[in-house]
């Protein structure tokens, strides 16, 4: 289960409104290669990893992409915090404001909705290990990419930060695809046997009840 | 941000393994009305809550709905532990373990991918926690369906359970409902000026920084 | 069955030209709270309605809601009506005229095509009058927003009267959710067991032939 | 607008359940190829026909697929009426249940939900047209597979009306094409200038306020 | 199978960046009427229409509108070529930048990803033969929209070849069409019954083995 | 361009029907990790490759993989050949008949319609070549899963080729992504600076014009 803790990750304090940043960042929300993808998706495959390092590191990475989604949210309400109506206008914002006022939505930069297609589980390691490394890399790329889009030092500060994260996961994942690729030698043998992979998930998560 | 507890907030123990309740059971994960869809939906409106109570409110129950899709997660996870491919396919369970092996996969009862576009956020508090109301009401139905579908008493007193649990946090959006509804006596005009809107939640966010 | 009348549920007469405000309009049209998600949504859960007094009211103001259909799309019709392709340009419209010429597509604000995943139907009266209660604050609230966005008097008019039909749906709604909860005192076990739910509707659809 | 008549448009009697019929039925809803897509299409379409004579056309046979829509969703309700849980489960209707009871849902056969993506309106009326002509001789198809899947008289006899009325709908489309062909002899010059679309709506809609 | 050849169909020699059309072009590769959908669509069909002549003429048409895919990737990929952020900008490609830098997606003209929900196939020869011819048609109104958004003589060339081909296809698939009309004589029998449906696609597809 | 070949890259010669094959076997054509996400991956992202062994690399397998559709495509087709009513419904594809009679459609197991939200395309070459290692490794594990669930050597044997050439892909995707890696020394900036990216797409494409 997890716990709440009032504050952030990492600490976001954007002075300037900036509506047109706000409307591309929010790809990293709710984009194929955001943070809720990401999120989402590691917590959903750590069940049927083979051991308990596999389900411990995608536990931890997991919810730390949780703690990611909610830095990128504060940085869009702060965004668009006290914008007027003909500001939200003049960035192209009038629609959003249609449906949803200056709430959130997890949409990629199109308004496109949220959805768990994005992202794949195969219940192979080896597999899902590879599709973890694809996704840290492609939200590097997109970090990359939004940090060309600004100027302010408030908000690639932030994304700076974002982007390191994502290379120390992909550093994470690399290391423990290496390790189960030497492991598990006879590969797909094994892999399809399923027989110790469904050993010990409920030692690792239920091990302090 | 979150972090993770090695325990779930109801404990899981599923002796017996049942191939077809794990097929439907999915739909309280990745369907329209499941844990996963409430567990969003709530913490993404939060931001745009008048005030500090919506705000605690939403981020309590979006929290708790994160430990219900891990309870979710880990009762599939034991129904289908160490079935064997013959019984996989007499519970028409083989369209899965084609693609995801024994893997899970946020979807609903008939494989269809989750999507945000199952909830709404309008910025309007009286609007989202209608919403809010109408999704918990909606998870308990499909609880009570789910009571129906099966005998094993390991699976009732879960399913039990967290039906009582969306019930609890209907009444505590309902009583929210109210207090916004009496409060904001002049409804919509002050809800669409905003002004009163943007005032705390970093106050809220921040408060222990 | 429906016959139709060559008349609007309330006039339309739009004199000024707002390509701008025709582009977000549309959500009202096939955007998630908008009034095509209510027709459907109502008129499809009244089969499963407890009595007639429950299939009545559906039927009723789902039918309304075909008519306030027609009423978005005539609006958006008039908005585009005759612009240049210059104008279309400057509006952002190019795209849609790239697809659509100057024709009507169900989508919403963002162009993401209409889809019934926007709504729920569990079976149950309580959650799905819940559900029905929470479709008329949304459409309320993007009413609001919507007037918000415009100055136009013919427009405004017509908004404020599709508002005001939200708010009476709401009510009758919320009366008959208040009605069932009183009426289905032991609730749930009578709703699961569905005995009394079937009878009735023969009767109410085959009434007068 | 329209109004609501209290009987079917053709009769609908089973007196035999059929819960595999159901169970694919529901893509004369729900389907790419269904009722509701056909209703949606033509009555989206109607308003850029370029003169009355279309605009009528695609009101009438549009308001027509509505009653179709309200014809299938009867079927499906009283094929299910009165299943038992274990007539449900053998079915295979146990995820329909998990998700909906016994309510309905407009999906395709395998529960994907109803989108307007499934039709397109470009403005041009010989592309929509030809649309419109490939709805009907699509949906004609699915009748006739659906006839080879039932022996039931009492679901014959509806299905058979039903299909025989999609070829009667193909016609009366292929006569407005063959004079919009002929009419527009300068074909796509005219189209996409489009001064003589836009005359006469009003005239139409408002013809009899 | 296929065999790739290193040049276009047509030559695509685009002087004048313009990233306008680049946004709406889009939709002929990845929206509902464009040539990915053509090309997928009739290579789907193919394989049920009932004699070598259908299956030819779907194999060779699609394998057609693949070229024409790469056509159109060709434009687009040259239309912002070398564009720098500012003009990027400028023409509210900021958005594509920060999800996909330079490079291609396949989506529509408002960025909502390709899907094959766009096209049908329901094995009725007539039917998809029905739905292909729409489909030209549909094609052939988005490029003469797409021909009045733009004065580029480069781009007008290509734009008015890519629509002769879609009257040429159209042509192609209705003599077709009224070929098995004229032959399968008491149509919906023999369809269904689909014993002259299998006999020779291996003949086919194998003849030069 | 391409031009077809009468004939497939591996042959294909089932004797057995097995229609339970056939409806998870379409994973492969339609699902999230088949050979059509991977042709349409590949083909869309060779344009952004930063020089002509990418691009050729890229077009190369892309254009192996329309090859594997094909396959995969006469497999299902083979499998469905003159299977009786009575065993479509055995094998509870009556579903598919009712939509398709026995045409083929791209989806996934669970009859969800192909997406490319199933693929991303960054415009960075790491991350791109990380994607479709991922893709290779995904199809793998998913090949893996029906050779479990045949016992056909017809069948086995081509699967069996199948599975060989994504390893083969794999290897030939990571050869190019450890070049990049060292090439690009600095990574990110120059990725982020494209000077070097558009140079030589058309003398690739052109080059044999």
């Amino acid at each position: 289960m997890f716990s709440y803790e009032k504050k952030l990750q990492y600490p976001v304090n954007i002075k300037k409104k900036d509506l047109r940043l706000a409307k591309y960042l929010v790809t990293q929300y709710g984009g194929s290669n955001g943070e809720l993808a990401a999120a989402l998706r590691y917590l959903n495959q750590r069940y049927t990893m083979p051991d308990s390092r596999g389900k411990a590191l995608l536990t931890d990475i997991g919810t730390e992409e949780l703690a990611h989604v909610e830095i990128i949210s504060t940085m869009i309400y702060q965004l668009m915090k006290g914008a007027s109506l003909e500001e939200l206008r003049e960035a192209g914002l009038d629609k959003h404001y249609a449906e949803h006022n200056r709430a959130l939505y997890p949409t990629d930069a199109n308004g496109v909705p949220f959805t768990v297609a994005y992202f794949a589980t195969t219940g192979d390691p080896l597999a899902d290990l590879s599709e973890n490394m694809a996704a840290e890399q492609k939200a590097r790329a997109v970090y990359e990419n939004l940090i060309d889009l600004t100027d302010d030092p408030d908000v690639r500060r932030v994304l700076l930060w974002l982007r390191q994260r994502e290379i120390v996961h992909y550093t994470r994942f690399k290391e423990l695809f290496d390790y189960y690729k030497k492991h598990y030698k006879n590969g797909e043998i094994v892999l399809n046997d399923n027989s110790n992979r469904d050993n010990d998930f409920n030692n690792f998560i239920f091990g302090i009840m």
